[in-house]
């Protein structure tokens, strides 16, 4: 089954904008923090894969579409799941929605390609590739 | 007709991420900069037209595809042209070119709706939507 | 007594910058991450003090020491306390730590300025003074 | 003669806040926007420096007080200059102004040492300290 994953973010000052909500930017931020979280949770680390088996995540398209402003101190949940999976690449599946009263305030995907970090396309490995498909 | 118009960038260190590279969610923030420039060069500013006309184009969608990466430093120009345009919305093209060697770094669009600064739904005024489409 | 308040914060990618690190400028960032989450620890909101109060803490200096780099995926303290609290004005000052291994990331202080929305300086309202002095 | 040299910067949208000013961790930004086109004006770059002569200036300790608020749109000039320079560090001192109307938007100064990619202070080569002093 692919479930949505959660994490909470929450509005900082400096992310509004003189509209007075978060700026439009900053979505594709919390979407990278999303994936973050999803591999911890998935038990490894972004960090890890990088460092250690030189396989990135780069990306190769974004996507979000706003529904609703998002405010200062505004708690957001960010869900997020696998969209596909091809061997050198993926997709995720974003939901951004305000805490407090439930309204959805964005929707996105990314695609990513899987690389080395001499930017050659390379396979995912199936240590990570079991782990992200658990 | 509907003509590339182009505005040069620069790549910011901070704008640099641990991949070496300009990280993905500054292309929206340089789409932003060139519907700037895009409108000081139709004869108005996008400050004045919130400031004095309360007309706010609040950013309904964007997409972002990835070509190419580009680095500090990097002279890039932002080519951005409109796209469709309706009473209460329109949306915007663009292409990121590297200088130096012509590279495609990136294509994209933006949709927007026309809205005051209560976040209310209205209509382009007719000077902006003329001077837009000039 | 004047004890540090601490909250903690993740280091982000989109905050790494080339050199493998999170890039200066986010310091101030988590710094007003930590006035925000001071406040709230302390029984009100920075935003309904803007929104309903009109008081406003305007930045008028900022100074930060770098002891060490931090690096994506870093579990991060922020300790703030209250410096000098003057009528019109008050100064906060900040440690950052790493969680994993003790080391101290940076040092620094801010100073700011009440005033309303206007930019007028004023003078502090007593219930917040109270509240931040607790 | 220690002159200043002069750099110019547009306000972009995304660097507002919901005051309606630039916010303030832009101006750490700013700055080092101003380091990289004074090395550019000395006569070279300091992406070559980094890549070709393993040679970081790393920052120790930022300081800025904010004189005036900026806007969207706004034009500044970005001023800057050497402060110290030592065997294995140098500071560099700033000025941000307004070009519509002279306006003071602030001072600042940054400490440097120089490292290589290793994080091991080094020498500044002998190269790139004439430049700069010059």
């Amino acid at each position: 089954m692919n479930q949505w994953y959660e994490t909470p973010i929450r509005v900082r000052y400096a992310e509004t904008d003189q509209m007075g909500i978060a700026h439009h930017s900053n979505y594709l931020i919390w979407f990278e923090h999303g994936r973050s979280e999803f591999c911890r949770a998935k038990g490894f680390s972004y960090r890890d894969m990088e460092a250690e088996d030189d396989v990135l995540l780069v990306v190769a398209e974004t996507h979000c579409r706003y529904k609703s402003a998002a405010f200062y101190e505004d708690l957001l949940t960010v869900r997020i799941r696998i969209g596909t999976v091809r061997s050198r690449g993926l997709s995720f599946e974003y939901e951004i929605v305000r805490e407090a009263d439930g309204t959805m305030i964005a929707e996105g995907e990314t695609v990513h390609i899987v690389t080395d970090s001499n930017k050659r396309v390379r396979t995912m490995p199936e240590k990570y590739r079991a782990k992200l498909l658990t």
